[in-house]
């Protein structure tokens, strides 16, 4: 028990440190080698936790979403609150571009299947379409969305819009405005639009 | 003018080995001699006219965006038929995921202003929104559009939606329709919803 605790810990530990030189020196910069410094431990104590620099990378991500779902309550009942959640993030977000563009390159990179980022993607994508797709479903059926909103359609928009608009909000940040911009949207799907 | 003329053959010709090229092995795996290699000249003879990497795929990019334009005949007057055309590219862009596969890498990694493809994405950003913002003032003022829907915030939210499909279909290309989707959401946008 003791043992595994431990492990849990220096794990934690590693991704934290990762997270945090990603942040300062980039993600291609940043060596496993450096990390482990950080952490107090060995290459090879790192390498029996993380094999690999993108199999760190993803955890990155994984631990990523795992705080932006606790933040943003993204775990409560699907619906409009999700919805102005995911809004929320993008707020969020628009204060941390560092993690945002690794986030962009890392999808684009990884969308060939032998991407050792790949797997990550692929259910990153999968969860945020349902998440989204059971809000919008809960929401027509309680009433709220326009006429014709095909709840699957919207929820691959919206999930696209946030990934576009980080890429061109990064590239010109003084002509994009994530948040507005996914208000907006959002409202055009409500029946009361607003 | 008879050299300016050669000049101007020898150009395209890199231009369009590079595009060969880049489809074949991937940006990464085409080195500059291996494209001077194919178009039969020095590789200091490709270097006068592409001195780096990022300045010959940038003007592959550009030669693009001209020829998409072309064929999609982006440069009518603006309306619903430009947005229609928009909708025929990401169907073309389906059958051609080497070059969206570069497109979108290229994009993430060129946020940075210092980046060598970054004017392009800045310009590249710029006209299209333009181009989709014209197109949904125009059809604004012919009463085409759902009240409150923003022309400007719409043409945002149009190429979001082509980028941010783009990585959603090449990471799942079996759960992600972009020719459907981008379709489904023109029609929310419209009076009559077709």
């Amino acid at each position: 028990m003791v043992g595994y605790a431990k492990g849990r810990v220096r794990r934690e530990d590693i991704i934290a440190a990762a997270a945090a030189a990603y942040g300062e020196s980039g993600y291609r910069q940043a060596s496993l080698r450096d990390i482990a410094r950080r952490v107090g431990i060995s290459h090879s104590g790192l390498l029996y936790h993380f094999p690999t620099k993108e199999a760190l990378l993803t955890a990155v991500l994984e631990r990523r979403d795992a705080v932006d779902a606790a933040r943003e309550r993204l775990h409560g009942p699907p619906g409009a609150a999700v919805l102005r959640s995911m809004v929320s993030l993008a707020a969020h977000n628009t204060d941390h571009p560092a993690i945002v563009e690794l986030y962009s390159r890392l999808a684009a990179e990884a969308v060939s299947p032998d991407h050792p980022a790949h797997g990550y993607f692929a259910r990153h994508y999968r969860r945020a379409r349902d998440l989204v797709r059971a809000s919008f479903t809960a929401m027509a059926e309680a009433g709220e969305l326009r006429d014709g909103v095909d709840p699957d359609r919207a929820a691959t928009v919206f999930i696209a819009l946030m990934d576009g608009l980080q890429v061109q909000w990064l590239t010109s940040p003084d002509e994009v405005d994530m948040t507005a911009t996914l208000r907006t949207h959002l409202a055009t799907l409500l029946r009361d639009g607003s």
